[in-house]
């Protein structure tokens, strides 16, 4: 008897785990949180806080580490030409293309801990807890690590083939330029165009990342399921008055290329906040010359940004500014200038499928989430030119982002990580 | 009979030459633009344009081409302890205090060739005049070339006791502090508190500058006969908000620095235009941190600056320019702050009586004048703390100054030193 009930369970646990093993693994959340740790001690600085902007000695050390753990996973881990790291474990069905997953590790100057390391960090995770549970997949599973993310989504581009070459010529504020960085990070710039991929080279692209804004934190939700990740366009204006003594000016004779400026500044806020939807319009940089407090400012240029999930509104918002902004220079007797930069992404739509299966996954683990645009740019945009695409968002603690202040805490980090081992399972049976 | 003809012409030769002789000299104009030429020699560069900012070698190499002009005309010359070129030509009565006139040879940045140089050159000018035509003056004749005007008024401020010790430590453009560059000068530091002058000790002071605003070309008017300098007050008008990614915060959860600021300047302008009078206010210098395109700027400093020939209207203006703000940045859910700058002075009046004298020698000479209130800051605005002032404006071609486009013609130049040579001369008559 005692036997037979012995038996029965075993049969019994046999099933259970063969039907609902997968679905009771987990990342190990504290290990998760060490690695943002360790990885932070990359360009780790006196007063506490790290830098790694990319190309730094600092982003070459983190990336050697990177390829070390992926290796010590047992992942075949390569640097691609463009300075990508490319970690792969095998799938047990031949010719299947590889399910991509990974973010970044360089950030931006004075950034934080998390931005694209959680992404990054949970993509180790996900194989290291892959591989503790003795997981085989049908498909390759393939972490990358993008190259210098933050400067330009560079190893991303390269791969989807939108890396220009006058981008190569780009310095950032390492001093290198991104053809002198790729070199550094053990790419090669002239065999660029060989990590190129095309449609249906990737299965599937998921990318984990915290939100950089507020809404989850604000509103309490675990899980942000990604609609798709806004368009942006940059431009330069100009305002060309003329520089003149402040004292000896009277105010009817001034050609004042900063009045002109400031009143832009508030229509593009005016007219952004005129249209319905979630549009977002900033100015952020801008420069008065000779710039002395008793010079009238003869030259202002100012930077101008819009980003939607829409071009066209995109475009309808900066016709709105452009117009008014004429009318603006007009009656400053300034002139004005619109020159559009190099800067410019197109909207990302995410695969709607793919925004069920993280949406299911989360629900399966009891937590909540809201499907949600990006207003920031990932990797993620130009990987889904060439692959069905999607991601998922993890809260930043009162939307700060960029900041040494950024934090996102390790059970949001492990929710995260377990919603992208569950969907990329989840895409492993559902994908070809 | 013809030798009676002759005594006759003689007679009233002589007669005429004692009473009109005077009111005939005259200064000669190319001499005095060739000095304008050959002092923009000292710090000539190979586009052509001159640098000589005060402290540079060219402005040591142009004060010592200066003391030797001085001392070849027969003036004692030294360079005071503030670094300030004293020429002083004796006169005939004993015990009587000297008149002074003169400018400043030193630029800004980027300057041009006229500025204080002009009145510089005609104070040399004048001097050569009353040498050739052998007339002697009651009171002694000082020609000071001051130091330092462009960085501060430093030279006249030094003469009237209103230099404070901390402007020593002030560096300009050419890495050298205030009190580095007197020593560099010739001056000593140590015994600066020498060169002070009391009220009593200077019987006049006047200079001839070019206006630096565009009055007088517009308008066709050879003279300018200087009312008052206009006082002035700055400060650093410091926006606080909070830098946040461009991308992920809604419009309406920013606290956008710039967007304040923008406001604020807007406000300056509808501000100082809605009082009656003359005043100017000005935003000349605006830093938007950390001014990049896809970051909303968290904080922005920018400068505000105020002109008036009243201390009054000044303090009216700016207490209307601080309301508006305040309103402006609650709204905006932003921090202000107004900091005053040390950059202040008072407004200085001229002397009513060296007014007149000024207008009626305009006049004999057949020169059109008119009253006007000068919106920059001049040496004489210090001298006439300490003693009975006037100032002579020349035209300013189109109003340009402190540029390298800066030109005022030879026979403009001319009008302004016989002006001030004769108001000189009546000034020596009328006082005692």
């Amino acid at each position: 008897m005692k036997t037979q009930i012995i038996k029965l369970l075993f049969t019994l646990l046999f099933t259970f785990t063969l039907t609902f093993g997968y679905s009771r693994i987990s990342v190990n959340q504290d290990r998760l949180e060490q690695r943002i740790f360790d990885l932070a001690k990359f360009g780790l600085q006196d007063n506490g806080e790290t830098e790694r902007v990319a190309f730094s000695d600092a982003d070459l050390e983190a990336h050697q580490w990177v390829v070390n753990e992926l290796t010590n996973m047992g992942l075949e881990t390569h640097t691609d030409f463009a300075g990508n790291i490319v970690g792969t474990r095998a799938g047990t069905k031949k010719d299947k293309k590889p399910i991509v997953f990974g973010s970044h590790i360089d950030r931006v100057p004075n950034g934080g801990n998390y931005d694209g390391c959680v992404g990054s960090m949970a993509a180790l995770e996900v194989i290291q807890t892959l591989n503790e549970n003795n997981i085989k997949t049908k498909h390759p599973f393939q972490v990358i690590i993008f190259s210098n993310e933050e400067g330009g989504v560079m190893g991303s581009r390269a791969i989807a083939g939108h890396l220009g070459k006058s981008a190569l010529g780009v310095k950032n504020s390492t001093g290198y330029t991104m053809g002198e960085g790729i070199m550094r990070l053990g790419g090669d710039t002239t065999r660029i165009k060989d990590v190129e991929r095309k449609e249906g080279d990737v299965a599937a692209f998921l990318e984990l990342h915290i939100e950089q804004g507020g809404i989850l934190d604000t509103e309490q939700v675990d899980i942000g399921v990604v609609e798709g990740i806004v368009g942006l366009k940059w431009w330069d204006v100009e305002f060309t008055g003329f520089a003149n003594h402040a004292g000896t000016t009277p105010m009817n004779s001034r050609q004042d290329a900063l009045l002109a400026a400031a009143k832009f500044i508030v229509a593009v806020n005016e007219i952004t906040n005129s249209f319905e939807g979630a549009q977002v319009g900033t100015v952020g940089r801008i420069k008065a010359e000779p710039g002395a407090p008793n010079v009238i400012p003869g030259k202002v240029t100012a930077s101008l940004e819009i980003r939607d999930l829409s071009s066209e509104v995109i475009q309808k918002v900066f016709e709105a500014i452009k117009t008014k902004t004429e009318e603006i220079a007009a009656s400053s007797n300034v002139k004005v200038e619109f020159l559009p930069l190099d800067t410019t992404s197109d909207p990302a739509i995410m695969d709607s499928d793919f925004q069920k299966i993280i949406a299911e996954n989360a629900q399966s683990l009891g937590l909540s989430y809201k499907f949600m645009p990006s207003g920031a740019g990932h990797d993620a945009q130009d990987m889904a030119i060439i692959a069905p695409t999607a991601m998922i968002f993890v809260p930043s603690k009162g939307g700060i982002s960029h900041s040494p202040k950024e934090f996102t805490s390790a059970k949001d980090m492990a929710n995260g990580a377990n919603v992208l081992l569950k969907s990329l399972i989840s895409l492993d049976k559902k994908l070809d």
